[in-house]
C-alpha cells in the first residue's frame, strides 16, 4: 500500500513495539483498561461479521486522549510550572486531568468551536482554561506563545512522539483482549495521533483503515499530496477530528500502515451515535462514532468472516440529560 | 445469615449450580458477554477499594432479562400461540427480542407506569403490546386472563424458576471474568429474580447485598415477615424495581444467601445516575444505578481492600436525545 517511496522510515519517528511496551507499563496504573465487547455485525441490520467494540470512551476524562497526556506528563521532564496544551476538547480534559493526578498546574488553550460538554470537563479537573479563536490551529497558536512565555511544557495533542506512543498502547491492550487476532481495525482521524498510534504498533499485521468527516479530510488530502496540507475544518465533529493537518510524525507511518482513509458525511456519524444508542446502549460524541458511520454508511463493507474492530473514542457530549426523563 | 430455619433449602428450588451451568450453555449463543470494567471506589470519591462494575446493561434489549427471557423460550415447550408476559417494561423488551429471535409471536402487558423508552423497545421487536393499569401487578393479572384464554405461555418476570436460572448465569460469566473472586456484590432488587438466581449460584462464596429503592422495598419487607408480602410500589425506578411481592422461588435463597438489604432513596438514584455519567461515561436507567447509590450514600461501606462488585442492570431510559447536542 505504500506509494511514496520516499517518505521516511516509519521506524525513524521512534515509535517502535518496544517503546509501546515501555510506555504502557509507565502509564497503565493511572489508566483504565477499558473493554472490548465482542458483537456481531447482524446487531446493526449489517452482515454477520464479528465485530470488536473497543470501548475506549469510557477512559478517565472519556476519551483515548488520557493515555497520550500520562505518557507527556510521565515521560518528558515537567516545569514546575507545570505543562500547557491547545485542544478541541479531549486532549485539553485529558491533559487537565493527568496533570491533577501527577500534581502539575495545567493550562488549557480551546478554541470557541468546542462543545460546552468538553469546557465543563476540563475546568473539572482544575485546570486554567482560555477559550478563544474559532478553531484548533487558533488555539494551538496562544498555547504556543504561553508556553514560549511562561517556559511552561507543551502537550501537543498529536505530534508528539510520546502523544503516538501514549495512544499506541490501546492497540497493544487490545491486542492481549482480542483472540483470534483483528484482520481491520477502523479508526477515527482528526490530526492522526491514535491511527498513527495504531498503525505503528500493528506495523501490518491487522489491517488499519482511516475514518473521516467528508467536512475535515485531513489525512486523505494529506495523502493526496504526499504530505501534510492544509484540509478544510468543517463537520460536527470539528471539536474532535478537524485540525488543520495531520502531524508529521504519524504522516510515514500512515503512508507505510494504513491501507485506505474512507469518508462518511455528518448524517451518517449523527446515524452512527443513534444506533450505537439503541443497539448497545453505548452515547458516543460524533467524532467517537465515526467508525460506525464507515460500516453503517458502507464506505468500509467487510467480508462475511472478517474480524473487525472499531475504536469507539470519545464521549464527552451533552446529549445527556437525567432532569428530562 | 440464615435466620429462618424453616424456610425450605435453597437447592429444593432447583436453582443448582449445574443447572445454571446448563441453562448458560443453552442460552449463550444468543446472548451477549457483556464486559467487567474495574476500577476505583476513589473514582466516585470514595475510599480506594477495588470496583468491578458488570455491564449488563449492554446486553440485548438493555438488561439482564434478557437472560431470563432466552431461557424460557429455549428450555420450555412454547405453543404456536407463542408467549405472554407482563412487565414494568425491561422483560416485556426482553421477551419481545427473544421471541423476535426465536420466531415465536409474543404480547406484552404493561402498566401505564412504564416508560416511554421501554414502550418503543418493546413495539421494535414486533411484539404486540397492551398497556393498561397503574402498576405491574394489573399487568399481570391481565396477561394471566389472556394466557388462560389463548393457551399462549406464560413468561413471568422473576417467578419461573428458568427465570432465575437465566438471571443467574450473569453470575457464572461474571465469575469466570473475575480474579481473584469479588468479595461482595451489590444486587438490585424488585421482583427478586436477578438477585435469587445471583445468590444460588455464588452459595455464599461471595457476599451478595440487595439494593432496594425507600419507596419499593419488596425483599426488605419480606424478610420482615418471613414471607413475600405486599409493599409499597413507589420510587423514580418503579418502572424496573417495584412489583408488589418478591417471587415465592427466590425468598428461600434470598434467606439463606442474601447478607443484607440495603435501602436507597429516590434522590441517591438520581447522584448515582449523574456520577456514573460523569465518572464511566455509562447511561443507566434508574433502577440499573441503584447499586452506585447504595455506595454513594454509604448505605453499603466497604473495607479498604475489600472486592466490591455491581451489576449495572439496566439502560432502557429517554435520557439521551442526540438532537439537543
Amino acid at each position: 500500500m505504500c506509494q511514496h517511496a520516499r517518505v521516511p522510515s516509519p521506524a525513524a519517528t521512534g515509535i517502535t513495539p518496544e517503546q509501546v511496551e515501555r510506555t504502557y507499563s509507565v502509564i497503565q496504573p493511572h489508566i483504565r483498561i477499558t473493554p472490548a465487547l465482542e458483537v456481531s455485525g447482524s446487531d446493526f441490520g449489517l452482515a454477520g461479521f464479528p465485530l470488536v467494540c473497543k470501548l475506549e470512551h469510557l477512559q478517565h476524562a472519556g476519551s483515548f486522549k488520557t493515555r497520550g497526556a500520562f505518557a507527556n506528563l510521565l515521560l518528558r521532564d515537567v516545569p514546575p510550572v507545570g505543562v500547557v496544551a491547545a485542544s478541541g476538547g479531549n486532549h485539553g480534559a485529558a491533559v487537565a486531568y493527568a496533570a491533577m493526578r501527577t500534581g502539575s498546574p495545567a493550562r488549557i488553550f480551546v478554541p470557541t468551536v468546542s462543545s460546552p460538554a468538553k469546557i465543563a470537563r476540563i475546568r473539572s479537573y482544575g485546570a486554567e482554561l482560555v477559550v478563544g479563536g474559532d478553531r484548533y490551529a487558533d488555539a494551538l497558536a496562544a498555547s504556543q506563545e504561553w508556553a514560549a512565555a511562561s517556559g511552561a511544557l507543551q502537550v501537543h495533542a498529536y505530534d508528539q512522539i510520546e502523544t503516538l506512543l501514549g495512544q499506541a498502547t490501546l492497540g497493544l491492550e487490545l491486542s492481549r483482549q482480542v483472540a483470534p487476532a483483528l484482520d481491520t481495525l477502523l479508526v477515527p482521524v482528526g490530526g492522526g495521533g491514535l491511527i498513527g498510534g495504531l498503525a505503528a504498533w500493528f506495523g501490518g499485521r491487522t489491517r488499519v483503515i482511516g475514518v473521516e468527516p467528508l467536512g475535515a479530510p485531513t489525512l486523505t488530502e494529506a495523502r493526496r499530496a504526499g504530505r501534510p496540507v492544509d484540509a478544510p475544518a468543517g463537520s460536527i465533529a470539528a471539536d474532535s477530528l478537524a485540525p488543520r493537518q495531520v502531524g508529521q510524525l504519524m504522516f510515514p507511518i500512515a503512508e507505510r500502515y494504513v491501507e485506505r482513509v474512507v469518508l462518511v458525511s455528518d448524517a451518517a456519524i449523527r446515524d452512527a451515535q443513534a444506533a450505537l444508542w439503541s443497539v448497545l446502549r453505548l452515547v458516543l460524541e460524533p467524532g467517537g462514532a465515526a467508525s460506525v458511520a464507515a460500516l453503517l454508511s458502507r464506505a468500509y463493507v467487510p467480508e462475511d468472516t472478517e474480524r473487525v474492530g472499531i475504536i469507539l473514542s470519545g464521549a464527552n457530549t451533552t446529549s445527556v440529560n437525567f432532569e428530562a426523563s
